[in-house]
């Protein structure tokens, strides 16, 4: 028989963590639902040429799970965001209305080299709005996240904000340089350090000056502050983008949050106006969510363009944290009831009284191994439940159940009947 | 430009439709977590060695979605069900405790010629109970799956119960042919009916005895009234067969809906005790749900032998027949309030007064498109919303703002913060 194996960089989701992902997911569509960003899905699957040419060639080449199926002989690959799945839904539904806002909770699939907090399936949560221009879609992406961020009780976060097309001016217009490689050089900047960076920029054919006015930039200043830097950056941009910036503060309503930061590339090709990302401050710190617009891709697809922005919040990461910090519990399985059975000829009288209390909406388990009562009450000790029910020959005959609060450490003796509107009462979520 | 599509035989789930989805999986988690099946998850991908062999010839040749990666140069699958991710889970994890009851509502992939109701990508939802030999899992399993047909409001179903061991006794024992084919031709009875059946036997070389003998049990007993067809099935198989279902239907809950049905084989290669298929049976009738007992397959992953049962309900059947029969609806979102700005000058108060609603647990909108208050409120006109609030210059001077309760059709003027609470109390869901 070959080994066994889960396959490399995937993971299983026990029942304990699985309900702890389950609530957070569940919190963060709330969040997402109530800012008018109600839920929807698309395939895992897409056909190759839609992905293609999306995302950069490290992604292409390296990171997206593409495969060719020997029964259709069409190459297809794994979704590897949520942007570029939406971004072909629209262009096959011109009838949409817009703007049309959506969240999307789901796997993505990237072939990355598996390491600690980075996995090569992994949840998505993203919010996108399609079809307006104005800077106020941008602001509502960033408040809805971070509003997310807030109910889940992450609040030691802020708001790293840039421009794209402030990096490509002050890179291509003002320095004359295609601005690609730079911006991929710039994006290293927490991995390799600025030395790192500037080493790296000279290679690159940038000059003395051009390498230092870009280090004299990894400066984070508040979002309604950038005026000054505008000496730095290039005084001819100031009034474009000083005003997208004050006007971008202006709609956040978490203010406190939001600083400028010129270091801030994001990865993916297709951005082309604001772009955000949000790290966390505390312990370990890292990057939970990220986005920005994206006014060309659509267009890519549809063949007319259509601006759109979004972002995606992390919920791996996310997840992690709250462990880490304790604010999720990966605890045992609860019950309202354990059914004990004490004697043989008792046990249909018990199942069926289990099943009653499933019925009424109670959480309720009965052995399953043909277990004597000792082992039975074994195996209860070492469970997370509320209620133990005694049902043996005596219950049979007085139609009495005896109760056990174990939280309350209080015994109750109960006509059966009356027992399940009690419990019902007591346990029903 | 390549003309964009969706892959052949894969859905998006646009919002109104998602919802929906949502809903049912939700209440369906409910139930089976109440009968004590907490969520568990598994990778959409296994390594193709250990999904070969378990399914049967067609689905390793056709059905499966196999594919080499060549990034790592392994062949993967894409899951195919629930039980063999499931079956891999437990090889791997020697140390957990029996006996071990998960549910798991996720996505496989088959690649089926699509059609109406058949998709290459689709929802199951599995309850599977691992380690116990005993007839209570078996029927636990049943009760727990029509716990959440009956909670759904699909009441018209029945269960049809057999038993693999049975099929093959009679088959193998009685007639003396190997039964892999005689049963994959009798699965085929609401294919092909019983003549195309009976033909089919004959080719597989049955004399007319045996196909008079199959034949004449495709008849639909109470499960508790088998003994008497055990005049045609071999009387020396009575004493086994008739105790098991006579026990297995003294703990059904809902009796009235057992049948025995002696044309169940269930497609699947790994089953080996109990199977069931539960099937509705008013306008298009069809299978929604199936299961039965696998007490071989964990060992062919894990080296030992290991019992085990479980069933899987058919979430997309489900949704497609409680949308035909009017048991949920596709509607637009639905807002709590929508926030109509008149005036650009009190644009800024709107934003806010907006993210004040959402903080409170409200679904608030606000236009994105910056409309003239007459697009605004045409938009308004077809939107499902409960509250309309008007803010422009006189709201901004006097502090209050109009609400308009569209359900009641009353309109309320009050001041700004006193009708955040009073919002925050109509509306909070």
């Amino acid at each position: 028989m070959r080994r066994i194996e889960i396959p490399r960089g995937f993971r299983d989701f026990p029942p304990e963590t699985m309900k702890a992902r389950l609530n957070v997911i569940e919190k963060v569509r709330k969040v997402f639902e109530r800012s008018g960003f109600p839920p929807m899905d698309t395939p895992s699957l897409e056909y190759w040429e839609t992905l293609a040419g999306k995302y950069g060639e490290e992604a292409e080449t390296k990171l997206i799970w593409r495969f060719k199926d020997p029964l259709s002989n069409r190459d297809f690959a794994l979704r590897y965001d949520l942007t570029v799945p939406l971004a072909r839904y629209i262009a096959l539904h011109p009838e949409i209305y817009l703007p049309f806002k959506r969240h999307q909770i789901s796997l993505v699939w990237r072939h990355e080299e598996p390491q600690r907090g980075r996995y090569r399936e992994f949840i998505q949560a993203d919010i996108d709005t399609v079809g307006s221009t104005y800077i106020e879609a941008d602001a509502e992406i960033i408040n809805t996240i971070s509003m997310a961020l807030e109910e889940l009780g992450l609040k030691d976060y802020i708001v790293k904000i840039n421009h794209r097309g402030l990096l490509r001016d002050v890179i291509e217009k003002r320095f004359g340089i295609l601005s690609n490689n730079i911006l991929r050089t710039i994006d290293k900047l927490d991995k390799i350090g600025e030395d790192g960076v500037k080493q790296e920029l000279k290679k690159l054919g940038l000059n003395e000056e051009q390498i230092q006015t870009i280090s004299s930039l990894f400066i984070r200043v508040k979002l309604d502050d950038t005026a000054s830097l505008f000496d730095i950056i290039g005084r001819e941009y100031r009034e474009k983008y000083v005003s997208i910036f004050n006007e971008l503060f202006s709609l956040l309503y978490y203010k406190n949050k939001a600083v400028f930061d010129f270091s801030l590339v994001r990865g993916l090709d297709y951005y082309t106006g604001i772009i955000f990302e949000i790290v966390l401050t505390e312990g370990s710190p890292g990057s939970v969510a990220g986005g920005g617009r994206y006014d060309n891709l659509i267009g890519m697809l549809k063949g007319e363009p259509l601006p759109a922005t979004g972002g995606s919040l992390g919920i791996e990461r996310v997840i992690d944290v709250m462990v880490e910090r304790g604010l999720i519990k990966l605890e045992p399985i609860t019950f309202g009831a354990f059914v004990v059975v004490l004697d043989n000829e008792a046990f249909p009288l018990a199942w069926e009284y289990v099943m009653k209390l499933r019925e009424r909406g109670i959480t309720a388990e009965i052995d399953l191994m043909r277990r004597s009562p000792e082992k039975q009450r074994k195996r209860l000790n070492t469970l997370n439940y509320t209620y133990a029910i005694y049902i043996g020959k005596k219950e049979l005959e007085t139609k009495k159940v005896t109760l056990y609060n174990r939280l309350k450490g209080m015994r109750l003796e109960i006509e059966l009947n009356e027992s399940l509107k009690y419990l019902e009462e007591e346990l029903r979520r």
